[in-house]
């Protein structure tokens, strides 16, 4: 494994960022095809955060948080800290340092396959940490990794400078490239949606709206009035 | 598998599902011996709820929300939805606009095998949810399922019907034939509980309450005052 | 396996105890060299709380709570109940009639490598566990364990007066005989903590203040402005 | 929960029972309409084994053997020992002594939703184990539990008497009263796909056996040279 | 998602994939930097078989096999067929039929991150699975995939083409473009290994062979006669 | 965490040893009061082999081997090798190098909580090894631990020299000082189980030979002729 940290990174703009953070993970995930979503083990370590930025991947030793001090140099205001670990890993990488120094780069969450500590700090900091893990195992800082390659991440594949979109359902990622024109489709799914949710709310039927009624009878779906024998 | 659905179920009333919901799952658990837990791995995606409603019931197959759609029409005020899956799924298949519909039909909850997105309006709503996971991997609709069928949710026999009590701890499963005298044995149990506690915060003792010393001793539970070599 | 319970163990001081919970489990985790982590499996049921107190240790059959009617009788003001099990399991031994007696034994807190219920009232209590699950299961009373032997709880051996710190964390335990020892080294780190929270909060970096650049280059690692191919 | 033990259960015929296990599980669940399957993570201690006969079914506490004690009594030459537990768990609650009591009866298999011990020399005697875990760990004799109930055994529910068919591929259930229809079935599809397998091996596309080209093209698969941009 | 499949992809040459089969998983992921391994709970389905080809991959729908029919025609002599899941499952997607005619086109093995049936008749064919689990769970032809596309499966990203190298350790990937490369490596460290088996096989120590000593003692570990207090 | 090396242990003599390994984990294990077992997870790489030798005990950090060169120089013939890490972790710290150079020494097997590779290998040189996992992930040799301290392994703690007993039933650990009392005492249970098998392989009930229906009628199961409603 080649150990290097890479300085320039695509990013995405600001206002890219704020539509994708205002739709969320589902509405982006299903805009996008339902593609990039990373597994769902991954959790907030407190609920009702929502962000969106570019990636700054890290990829580490199990038990080893020496690359998180060399990528938040690479950090920039907006972005995301990304980290996956070459192996399975639970133990506390990242903490309230860490997340100080993080903050005061501009980087406004953290994802990490792998686990978080000082949770209730990282609370009161209202700085978001979606992980794998709650553990206070501290770690060494032995061995080194790398700095914005690409990683797989909770099963995703992820390339520095993508979107990261992540919030209480989990997370999603939009390749860089995509993410302009996937925040202006999660606009559309949005309005679609919220048509949607009028009609459902006045009592509507989703079978009705969805017109399925013809094809769940040409599928063979039997309606009975009591459970036959 | 045939794929049906049935149209009539009995349904617990109104006071018996007041009662059960009133002492939660613990109590009610109990007062039925112990048994129609669903496995713990189920959990409300926020806490404080506590409902208590007949079940209709759901057969999916993994990763296909389709039968939740048809099953929504089957739903009267004070229905409790379960939905059980033919295989081990973490997919979200009940988001906000599905929780709009169902509550636009008197559904006052959700069981779900499988997993749930939309969390943070779902809790706006104060649509309350217990599923495996939380994901926001989309469905498709392609293949169909069954309707207030006999399913097995999380490790326990449910019938169309039977009464679901949910609460912070869980999931229990009351036979619709049973529900009025187990409520009334809940209510018993209640009261007993009641005068255990205040014994107890007074500082007496389980061991003398439940009069346990002499058995104890019979069973051979020996007492030192230091660590036997 | 024999079945005793043991009545006088060694207790940590109530100042030291405050000093441990003040500090919480990753500070002092750090401060006694990064031992004695129970596995993350075991959470809080509700966030917010911090605990230390020396531990009453129980071990349990599955799925049988017996001994912990026994244990509370031998807890004193501060103590920590703690309970292992011969082999794994999630039901609910605990539930808010023993948290009752327990407080009134001015017990402070449970630890217990299995179930807990009644969370929503052990929360209105203040009342805090850390547990491997959250399930009603009911248990019986029908096998003896032992109260006050040493036991391994969630991966980590404990002995009975042990220092328990739990917090949102985990929790981590402290032998008695270093109690006060480590409490005066999370003194020690906390305070050089704090030194280093305000350079990393002015922008300074985990590099610089740790003085890892000459290492980094010494062990091979290599920067780039663009991904080599 | 009522403990109690039921003396007189159906029985499949022996032809029944040797036509499922020529067949085997796959062919079984397909024939019976993909249902009836228990969880995968029931696994047989050693390979090979092909087996069918009706179940004796028994409901245990975790960690506590006593009522397969109580079930040997009620089996008959040809039956097959289902063993679930009101909770998981994956002590080792059969051995080597009750497969030679078990054997001596008639029984000709057990499948356990727990643990097995003595793993050697069950496979030495030819006893076929289907189950959660190998644990060496023992169990107590302390609690009732019930022979020949319904029960749930990893997800699937089972009656006294239904078939039980159990391979290196799992374990499907049958009811009793579908068993011989089920049998039928399972010849007429072994048959078919006997006629299938040779079409195969001799480079005919299941593609083209299952005239699925058609549908793929309407439901919209497109065929590329090289990996469109 | 776009449902396609692409035709042409690279393929390793012959002599490339018996190189790297000849020195098997755990010597190529050393030769190749210690990357490309899918995570262990990928396991063989039989022991002893050890393949190396090119990867003609599949993506599929949970529960749904269909994509599989249409990835065997685009299977090649020496080829292995390997299949993600856009999320979790573990059906048997993958039976004897379906080995049948990968094996007329001259397939040569299968890594799927699902589930496997017919396993012993697998056996008895000699033909070698890699899977997450064993199920009969039949499964349906229901929904599009892909073939040859890039997919993540087990945790690791594969292209078409990429050689996979599976034995009874696992599955390891080596792009395309560094198989040769990592092949000639493999000769080297395999050369270099034999050397080093005999020096320890005759009793020399890893400490010496290895010359750690001095390292480990700059690092500051300490040898003590007995368990220093 | 102190990073020493003890060179003196106790160890059991190889009359003990044999005894233990003859009569297997499930017979000691129950010898010795039901107590000492390690957790199932641990599972032999090749089925058949049975072991029991003295403990030499090794604690690592994740990914890294390095103490387990260590460790090997500290084993003398008869000696088990058991390896406790600081977190969880599943990656190949074992292979054949290491197995040839620590059966140089006279080890016998391997216990370790994380994986093992090169197992084909390994089970030709009929050398056994118990482990979490099989994968071929290198580790690193970066960090220091220790060799010969009390360690916690699959949730039981062992000192070094303890007795270690190991087969296809899982492991069980034996205190030093007992472990010539507890291979007695398995003699006698040995014996014992012999002439239970006999009486059972006749047909004899366990529920006469324990004497077990008096207490099962006593503590209130009932015997019915067919399921009451």
């Amino acid at each position: 494994m080649r150990t290097i940290v890479v300085r320039n990174i695509p990013r995405i703009t600001p206002e890219v960022a704020s539509t994708l953070a205002k739709h969320g993970v589902a509405t982006v995930h299903e805009a996008q095809g339902r593609v990039g979503l990373l597994r769902p083990y991954l959790r907030p370590i407190w609920p009702g955060a929502s962000v969106a930025g570019s990636a700054v991947t890290v990829l580490t030793q199990p038990g080893d948080n020496l690359m998180l001090h060399v990528a938040i140099e690479q950090c920039n205001p907006g972005d995301v800290l990304v980290v996956a670990c070459v192996t399975d890993n639970t133990d506390g990488m990242f903490g309230d340092l860490l997340a100080t120094s993080l903050k005061a780069r501009g980087g406004i969450g953290l994802v990490i396959d792998a686990g978080c500590r000082d949770v209730r700090t990282l609370k009161e900091m209202g700085f978001p940490v979606w992980s794998r893990s709650i553990s206070a195992k501290g770690t060494t800082k032995a061995s080194l990794g790398s700095v914005n390659v690409p990683v797989v991440c909770a099963g995703t594949p992820i390339q520095p400078g993508d979107a990261v979109v992540a919030d209480d359902d989990g997370i999603v990622i939009v390749p860089y490239r995509h993410a302009a024109d996937v925040a202006a489709k999660a606009d559309a799914r949005a309005a679609s949606e919220s048509v949607k949710r009028s009609r459902l709310a006045s009592g509507e039927l989703g079978l009705d709206l969805g017109r399925m009624r013809e094809g769940l009878a040409a599928a063979g779906l039997e309606y009975f009035d009591e459970l036959p024998a």
